[in-house]
């Protein structure tokens, strides 16, 4: 139907989240019918960023400078640090624009299923950072998934001899949530951590 | 939150049809994380696409060479010729391979109110291969719009002239559509068209 090359773009952008083979030929349409406005944009984007790309050595986030640009930022607070799982929910805090402080990320979570230990973790460096000074609180934001609250508590036990306090973020209803809609899981975490109406 | 360059990219990424900012940032992410096996065939999917892209200038299709790829294949039928309104529609129906012809790119559909005229779409190019003689047959293969239908009348009274047969597809029940849900039209259209049953 069309050109190997053609057939090699719509492959690459089919294999990205949120793309299959049908949306991606679509975006193969709208890229070759607009090469000046579309396609040389979303090229020399990908060049730059392809250029630059590297993960920042303090914190374990990607971006096009390292120490990257939450490290690089004067304005946060060196005090607090949250720890995160992956990239993405370091980016998701951080779009929130609700934590003024610093990121770790420990690039993935504790799992005995995949094989994934401490030693595969960022954990030595997130030690080191804490161990350095000048953290006073650590928030552990890992996923409330069984994994993510595993890793959590291993976290919070590895940094009970530093004097920093560290929390976790709250579980519960989410804004918006209806009982009758939620899972039992949820609705037993809201229960246990009820707390008086002030 | 990211570099400019990282931004640059989401945003070239967003404008793409089917991703919003929100898939486009997870777009970015699976990139930026598997840089050799995502993010370089990408960008040079891309790249190669961007140095090759033409326009044929028999069909009008894009492609990364020309005579385009259906142009220059030998095993199809010049017979037979269908017109469609734009490359969209001729990788749908050549998708499907059920037609074993060529095919011939307006670029569009006549338009009072967008303003487009006959001689905005290439049809001198499409009366000049048909003068050319060896078509037996012109499928106009227009949308089933208002605009797509007025083309198709338009076509057949420039094309009258031609010893040529000029057919349309049918319209009329969709395969698995309900008599229920069908918009008035196509029930309209599938009572008009009532074939005896053989």
């Amino acid at each position: 139907m069309a050109s190997s090359e053609i057939d090699a773009l719509t492959q690459a952008l089919a294999r990205l989240p949120g793309l299959g083979p049908r949306s991606a030929r679509r975006a193969v349409l709208h890229l070759l019918k607009r090469r000046e406005t579309s396609l040389a944009p979303l090229l020399r984007a990908l060049e730059r960023v392809n250029e630059a790309l590297s993960i920042c050595s303090t914190c374990g986030n990607v971006d096009t400078i390292d120490p990257c640009t939450v490290c690089a930022d004067p304005r946060r607070d060196d005090r607090l640090l949250c720890v995160v799982e992956e990239v993405s929910d370091l980016w998701a805090l951080d779009r929130s624009r609700l934590f003024p402080g610093r990121f770790h990320v420990l690039g993935g979570r504790l799992s005995a299923l995949e094989g994934v230990r401490p030693e595969d973790l960022s954990i030595d460096m997130l030690i080191g950072r804490i161990a350095r000074g000048g953290v006073d609180e650590v928030v552990l934001a890992m996923n409330a998934t069984l994994e993510g609250q595993t890793t959590a508590h291993y976290l919070a036990e590895r940094l009970e001899t530093f004097p920093v306090r560290i929390t976790q973020l709250a579980h519960g209803l989410p804004v918006g949530g209806e009982l009758d809609y939620l899972d039992e899981g949820t609705l037993a975490q809201a229960l246990r951590a009820r707390r008086p109406v002030s």
